[in-house]
């Protein structure tokens, strides 16, 4: 097709699209937002709301806002509500910190439920090897690597595919991506986890590239741990706060290298002796970040009246379409995509490979097509569906046609 | 003195406060607010800085603002806006997560330190002990009972009165608060710091109840590693970031147990190594949460034009009159102050004990005077010496007084 064609086909598309009145809970600008996959673009209802919790529930009822604002609970209620997004009933996932931090509690987690001693340490147990992704996103593995030093055990990096063949009942934890943040493509969650706990390990995903982006379904696959970024396409903000999910059943034996004040049962009693708290909580460390954490509930409530089918229907739809106007718009031979064709393994983005992409990312960002740009020769582009259409993706490919 | 004597004292007091007119900076009502030490008071410097971060920086400019917002460099640049508060040259401090994760990364990297070994492990060193304060504010104990455990210590509690009999060749390193939370005592920086040197171990100030309340001279009296929170006495917000000072001369060794990709030499490399980068920059950790960054950025420019020993002088004034109108409207055998007497051992707040403690502070919230409660019978009072003035103080010892 060609773009006689292909702008027909965007209109009819977006004319069609079910989630296309979301767009207006976003604050967007003339440009094409492609960018998703790097910090969402800010929702409507987030403003207003940071306005009354600086000035009314900080300036106005101060440290009463613990209680009567709800800051207190706040980790695990905006936990809740993320809960649906990734397939987890309540009580199962707490929000703070950041996705390094919450790495290093789930790995190190992960060594001490593989080991179940009580002293955490690997080594008797016979189970002191970390498998992680070896594509993964660096502070995945730089952080599994801290883990692995602190607990004795020695860290294994693999390819996803490669993880079957390297389990073995000398294997703690495995920690993978769903989504490859470079490439785009979606992992097997459902076998890979089954395979992990054929072989008596853990599970833990990295779903920052995943989570509002396509079902994840954390409780029907089993996974036993799980942690996010809230950034992306969760439009929580620049830098707000991670999460981690811990499945219901392995809360009691959950040990948290990081047991702050907050995660004690009875926080407020003071206590020398730590003691755990029940659930979820456990999670938690120190004092939430009660600015960022109160925007990115206001930023959930754009999913009110969602479901994360149609916005995986939408996605697929979006990617496919790119591909389809990339292959119509950009000469042959200029750019190679690295994302799976297949659906069952593509995620949210098109990453596409081209010579000199710093500089082609530089010029298409000048022609307001906003993607961004990964060493050392990968284009990558995000497609949000609460916010991008057909129509902008017809553009998109047709500006980065323009570029060659 | 009786009423008749206190009230025009206290007038006299603030007619000649060389800091009175900072309160106009904060946004403050009737009520007599001695909570600083919980949460301070927000500053009016903050809701307009919030809102153009939320609504141009991240709403227009989006990731742009990683960049030409300076949201990248924020936890360095904010690390050296509060520096001078606590006696430090720039380059030494990185603001970032909790108080909590902070006291983690400061106490595995201090057993590092001391060991001197590249695996981090204690064992062989001899130095395999970790003193901490064992009426320290409880995550501080929490966290170093973690840090103990990962790294093949022991924890053992010592008040600081008993640190300097306690050290020993074995000690690795000692984790002591400046000011205690609950009773208000400023321990002796500067001695204990050089005792835990004498003895060759690595020193750790938790400095949350003291930074923006008095002079710490971290630098002058040697320091090795300090943590504290910024939603005190210096009015970032709830659950603002926290920071980390790693002393010059120690970065380069500093071993961080949480080596996010923030940290690394080259995080946008994104290299599946880790190479640290040099100075205080390698105590980050993962993506810097913005929003709760740069409404302290604004918080803290109240302290352009103020010196921390003016503070100091004013402090020392406001709980020496305090206790003054307590004696003097309190019922005698009433109430019973934890708060050493002596100036060298006070910080920024007076603790009393009294019975019913729970009961009383809520009847006096009711009059509006605004402390909190420590378990089991301990009123907390924190004087902020930028808002707090001499009436106030009059006032909350007269209300109180009616209490009984």
């Amino acid at each position: 097709m060609s773009e006689p064609e292909l702008r027909p086909k965007a209109e009819k598309l977006d004319a069609t699209d079910e989630l296309a009145g979301m767009r207006a809970q976003f604050v967007l600008d003339d440009a094409v937002y492609l960018d998703g996959n790097s910090l969402g673009a800010l929702p409507r209802s987030v403003p207003g709301r940071v306005e009354d919790v600086v000035r009314r529930q900080w300036g106005s009822l101060r440290i009463r806002s613990w209680d009567e604002s709800g800051w207190w609970t706040a980790p695990e209620r905006i936990g809740d509500r993320i809960a649906p997004l990734v397939g987890a009933a309540p009580g199962q996932i707490v929000v703070g910190d950041s996705t390094s931090v919450n790495v290093f509690k789930a790995v190190v987690g992960a060594v001490r439920l593989a080991a179940e001693k009580e002293d955490g340490s690997a080594g008797e147990s016979g189970r002191d090897e970390i498998l992680v992704d070896a594509t993964t996103f660096p502070t995945d593995g730089y952080i599994a690597a801290s883990a692995a030093r602190l607990t004795g055990c020695t860290l294994r990096p693999v390819t996803p595919d490669e993880v079957p063949g390297a389990l073995s009942e000398r294997t703690a934890a495995v920690l993978l991506n769903h989504v490859d943040y470079r490439t785009g493509r979606l992992h097997d969650l459902p076998s890979l986890t089954a395979a992990i706990h054929a072989a008596g390990a853990v599970a833990i995903w990295d779903l920052c590239h995943s989570a509002g982006a396509l079902p994840v379904g954390l409780d029907e696959h089993g996974v036993d741990l799980a942690v996010g970024c809230t950034y992306k396409y969760l439009n929580g903000g620049p830098g707000s706060p991670a999460y981690l999910y811990v499945r219901e059943d392995l809360q009691p034996r959950f040990d948290s290298p990081l047991p702050g004040w907050n995660s004690h049962a009875d926080p407020f009693g003071m206590t020398p002796d730590y003691t755990p708290a029940p659930g979820a909580l456990r999670g938690r460390v120190g004092t939430p970040d009660i600015l960022s954490m109160l925007a990115l509930e206001a930023a959930l409530e754009v999913w009110d009246d969602v479901s994360i089918e149609a916005v995986r229907t939408k996605s697929l739809a979006l990617t496919d379409f790119f591909l389809e106007c990339v292959e119509a718009y950009v000469p042959e031979g200029t750019v190679e995509s690295l994302t799976p064709p297949a659906h069952a393994q593509r995620g949210s983005q098109v990453a596409l490979r081209c010579p000199d992409a710093g500089n082609v990312m530089r010029r298409l960002i000048d022609r307001g097509v906003i993607g961004d740009f990964r060493e050392p020769d990968v284009l990558r582009f995000g497609f949000t569906p609460l916010y991008v259409g057909f129509g902008d993706v017809e553009r998109a490919a047709r500006v980065l046609g323009e570029m060659f």
